[in-house]
């Protein structure tokens, strides 16, 4: 019966979503057509180490499912996103750089026995991803990329309405595509990859060096002028201004996203780029150079058909994003497209 | 019942697979386990033109139906692999680099009408791939990629054990992949595609470029004492004979391969890289410096997981590959995976 469901129905069915970044952690509670009807955050504090700020996480969402039970609301399963290398299947944080102490750290088993719901981990850029195919901007693609433009460049491909893994389980890298075979060393141990060219990481880095060389005398006052470190924020500002050395670098990342853009396009026959990350708030001056790269490299397939869409969930991209891996996950399976 | 079929019975089941290149057309009849039983080739001539080179296929087809009709053998249905974009629905070649005149050609469609039998066609490099996957390098590889390296750099993916099409049908055009940014202009339009550093079509510019420059006396004396034109297969023999400016372009070809590989590993996960074509025979030669490239530039995942393998199939992959389209899109799909 395609009736109406009770409103109390749809709120019982609620999931939450832990976003858990390296500076703040995000906690929503989401119903399952994407409405967030709480919302908490607070401070990673890395400095305490492994075992407190996995305390704290537990202690956090604990007092959190009580605030949401109070009102009537029964989650009853947990989504979670972070950065790093992740075995979704067991639950573990393998390799992360936000938390450079946490090695193989079952979070998802943790959690799971402190809370007493099931937790189901994944990757940050792929909870994103499926957040995006949920209820985002790849809601009507079958095929489409997400990045994720932050501190790194994160990923995720959804392939015939699913978030794609791979023989690894790891989800796609797209960060770590060689943009130039002589460029810059990136973290992985690559060189060239597209994450030393359109990262938050790439525009700080460029611009402190061009800093040195007195290449921006506008950014140069600003920086005299203040308190804050240099921030991917003041670069965008200052191109926003005119200022024709910070251009330069929008100018490169938008070029080298168009690159691996066009690669992705050609590779996998995909009808749509999503843009996520706060480095995507940017778009509005890097967007046309990536565009300009993207239609002079995408030769065997009109690039009109491509849809290249700037993320519709914004900050709490991350916290949706957990929410649509634990319904992916759970028995409750989102219905894309089949 | 798991018995033992009788002979009869999968000779019956016998499928029909046609190569069709610029210089050579070959047909195939192909048992149900990949067993070549009849071959036939004859030179495709071009110089006919469109409507002469579409009767001849017909013809000889006609008449190696009724060689292998007067064996016994009676063949259903006919897969066909052709270079180009090909509407593999529609059974259209769209547009082909080995015909220029042929544009928006229904192969498929006269073939069936004049044979009277099912035609099933796909891009050429699409039905190597599933060949090497029913038969040959990949068939214990859920999912993989096989690179064609000849004239150009054609390709397929196997993921989750099915060919991948994407959205636009096409299917993986990994040949346009930019390895160079700023690299040659490549046919399609793009620069410093994979096609314009893997392919036959790269040694031989770049060694008729070397030539003009003097760059090797001995591949100079070996073209002034032949009236053949410049061939890969010359560039290659000089290159087993030691000589630097020889070497020094399959040792490009290797490097821009281990790129590409690396990308596509960390891009989708894949779990193998299967190399056919006509330039995969110098692997003797490029595949050390593929290899040491795909290894600096697979950070995340250890690169001996990854399986890297030339084809197994030969030159007649092209006739083994179109008889596994026949198969796998007729109702005779191929036991794949699942």
């Amino acid at each position: 019966m395609p009736a109406k469901q009770p409103k109390k129905w749809e709120a019982s069915r609620a999931v939450i979503g832990v976003d858990i970044g390296g500076t703040r952690i995000k906690i929503g509670l989401v119903d399952p057509r994407g409405k967030l009807l709480l919302f908490n955050v607070f401070p990673t504090r890395l400095d305490l180490g492994k075992s407190r700020v996995l305390a704290r996480i537990a202690g956090r969402l604990a007092a959190f499912l009580r605030q949401a039970r109070a009102k009537g609301l029964r989650p009853e399963i947990i989504g979670i996103g972070a950065a790093g290398l992740i075995d979704r299947l067991k639950g573990i944080v393998l390799i992360s750089p936000n938390f450079p102490d946490w090695e193989e750290v079952p979070l998802g088993p943790y959690l799971t026995r402190k809370l007493g719901l099931p937790c189901f981990l994944d990757n940050d850029a792929n909870a994103i991803t499926l957040g995006e195919k949920w209820i985002g901007a790849g809601r009507d693609l079958a095929n489409f990329v997400c990045l994720t433009l932050g501190t790194g460049v994160g990923s995720g491909l959804i392939l015939d309405n699913r978030l794609w893994y791979g023989s690894q389980g790891l989800g796609a890298e797209i960060g770590h595509m060689t943009i130039r075979p002589a460029g810059e060393r990136c973290g992985c141990g690559n060189r060239g990859c597209l994450e030393t060219l359109a990262s938050a990481t790439y525009l700080v880095k460029t611009a402190s060096k061009g800093l040195l060389k007195n290449a921006s005398p506008l950014l140069a006052r600003k920086m005299a002028c203040s308190s804050a470190p240099l921030s991917a924020l003041v670069i965008f500002e200052t191109a926003l201004q005119g200022d024709r050395f910070c251009l330069s670098l929008f100018k490169t990342l938008g070029r080298s996203l168009g690159i691996a853009s066009a690669n992705l396009v050609q590779i996998l026959g995909l009808e749509g780029i999503v843009l996520g990350g706060g480095v995507s708030k940017a778009s509005t001056i890097f967007l046309p150079y990536l565009m300009k790269e993207f239609k002079r490299r995408l030769t065997l397939i009109p690039s009109e058909k491509i849809a290249v869409r700037i993320s519709s969930l914004g900050d709490t991209s991350g916290v949706l994003g957990a929410a649509a891996v634990a319904l992916e996950r759970s028995s409750l399976q989102l219905p894309f497209g089949r």
